[in-house]
């Protein structure tokens, strides 16, 4: 077979030819990822060679095998698993499709460089190697679910075969990052970033640590205006916890600290507006995402508790009620089918919050704090943590 | 007259009441921005002990008096002035929340606390002062001109009212930063930042200084993804260059930042998708835009080169003609207005480009680079400046 002599001849030239990327301040090194890599392609050549059809595994990622896990808390993928044959008709173009990806990974993972999604998508279409001239690849659509299916297939996430996702999210407070970057170990002191804040990479798993991390809790502000008013005040030095924005809707690489300080058994706070967005950030944060259901377990903090804007603080707080907001139609919407999740709707808590919203038609800001005073926001949240006044 | 004792009792009132902001951390100081309000205030409060109609001065800010400046190279605002009074039935109501929008950013200045355009909003329509109890704001789109028209008034940006913009945008190179923040001098290495970058905040002008700035030229990547490729290869440390991601289009204090690195004499380099976006970032890095044609001076960069990608990068790269992709009918749209701009029309390299894109129906984006080699990316950057390929 053509495939069986080719995959072959490649075996051999790959292990003669130096690779030409690979530099001091590169230095290679087994990692989990590319051991991973390897066992899947060693079968696959076994395979080939005992004349067996060369297929791996995924577990399926369609919405029907979305679960929420009610022990846990949190979305994740159920048992449902697909197997991928190369010699099926309907399955070999992806399955050659996959394997060039994994091919492309392993190789990123040898030289210790890092790309997105997209690099990768150019890598592919520029060659797929020495000779290989086909162009198997159109769109980067094509590329973008086979490389789930190879995180899931493996066990491991994008970030540990080099790819970075988008980065969002900053954080200051009494804690140090050891970012191994440029084979030198880097001390970043999260307290000492001034009016900036450290920037929260993509990967937060590999080739780093956070150490000293000498905090109360996490406090996660939906916007960066309103983390700039907090990191100000030294809002996370005078009540010592860790300021967090992720700066909206929050990105791979921001949960996935929210989990791992959580972790460390710091109490998750978020902060949002009053508001469909405000409130999908944060259930987002709490319990994953349908899209992000395969790596669940590493993204989601169930253990994280919604501190305001509520409408409740309408009743608290009299001047916020002439600081309201009409909600729009996208609001009134997702408040309903909130109430119909039934992990949301079974907390008598949100559903007040939720039908409220829907019978005033009013809406409300996480910035309308800064009404009354510039550092009223500051009172607020300390009062809401002290008084325990947070939703689950 | 009524406003008159108002103003007047107002005015007492503030020299008695103490800041209930005030506090050790945040010290009062004497600011440029303090001393031109209070000068504006005193004038006004002449006016009107004199019985004459209170006024202030602004210079248009409409389409029509946005030029571009040949000899400096920006978009800037002409000559054409607007008085404004208080007296005049049509501009009675805005000069009142002019007036309020001042009064505000005035005790933000004392109190030496910053907030965005937002929380000013919310200031306002809390209320306006101890006995005033008219809502004269419905919406912000009625509060954000009016900042314009204080800062041109004022000649002082509106960071310098302690108003923060958005911010983005990420930075690594041979420099320091020392950021006076809650009282002490921080200093940021940002050749220390690791993965992550220095932040790149709203203000680079007030309590922040650049210091040590070693380097042989600012290098602008449009992309994160690409800045963070670049980081890894710790490109700004081998080229010894300043590397700067605006993450997109330019916020002010990235555009701001360029201007003052520019100012230290540094060549400014760009480098961006070959599309509608990617040239649009690049010149508004360079001649500024018309919403901030009012502070021109102060964030257009033109100095800046294009670096690329470039349509004609086709022809030295082969293997780029098969990475190329279909342009949109937005770029053909933009490229055929950009064609008709008379400071980017005059350029032949220009309408080369232009052209070319406009006859082909091509793109090509930055990412590309990353087809034979993840560091591909480094050399094609490196010969471009070496070889002085780049475009007015």
């Amino acid at each position: 077979m053509l495939w069986k002599e080719r995959i072959s001849r490649e075996d051999k030239m790959q292990s003669k030819s130096p690779n030409p990327e690979k530099s001091k301040a590169h230095e290679a090194k087994p990692s989990v990822a590319d051991q991973k890599i390897e066992t899947m392609g060693t079968g696959i050549v076994r395979d080939i060679k005992s004349g067996n059809p060369p297929k791996f595994t995924t577990i399926t990622r369609t919405r029907s095998n979305v679960i929420f896990d009610k022990a846990k808390g949190y979305l994740k993928l159920g048992d449902s698993t697909e197997e991928r044959t190369f010699t099926n008709v309907s399955q070999s173009k992806r399955f050659m499709q996959t394997i060039a990806i994994a091919s492309k990974c392993h190789r990123f993972v040898k030289e210790n460089l890092h790309t997105t999604i997209r690099g990768l998508y150019y890598q592919l279409k520029f060659s797929l190697g020495e000779d290989i001239d086909e162009n198997i690849f159109s769109e980067q659509s094509e590329s973008n679910p086979l490389i789930e299916d190879l995180e899931v297939s493996l066990g491991l996430k994008r970030e540990e075969l080099n790819l970075n996702a988008n980065r969002k999210g900053v954080l200051a407070g009494n804690m140090k990052i050891i970012d191994t970057f440029g084979n030198e170990k880097i001390e970043i002191d999260c307290s000492k970033q001034g009016r900036s804040g450290w920037a929260i990479p993509s990967d937060v798993d590999n080739d780093i640590e956070f150490v000293n991390v000498k905090a109360k809790y996490v406090l996660v502000v939906e916007k960066d205006a309103l983390w700039q008013r907090l990191n100000e005040d030294l809002f996370w030095k005078k009540e010592n916890c860790i300021l967090i924005t992720p700066q909206g809707q929050a990105a791979r690489g921001t949960r996935r600290l929210i989990r791992k300080l959580s972790d460390q058994g710091l109490p998750v706070y978020v902060f949002t507006d009053s508001d469909a967005w405000g409130w999908y950030i944060y259930w987002t944060i709490k319990t994953g995402s349908i899209n992000l259901a395969y790596i669940g377990s590493e993204v989601a903090t169930p253990e994280a508790r919604f501190l305001g804007v509520t409408m409740s603080d309408l009743d608290k707080y009299d001047f916020l009620n002439k600081l309201t907001i009409n909600a729009s139609e996208v609001d009134l919407k997702r408040a309903q089918e909130m109430l119909d999740y039934e992990w949301i709707g079974k907390y008598k808590e949100w559903r007040v919050e939720l039908e409220r919203m829907i019978k005033s038609k009013k809406k409300l800001e996480q910035d309308a704090l800064q009404g009354p005073r510039l550092t009223f926001v500051d009172d607020y949240i300390r009062d809401k943590i002290n008084g325990k006044e947070y939703l689950p």
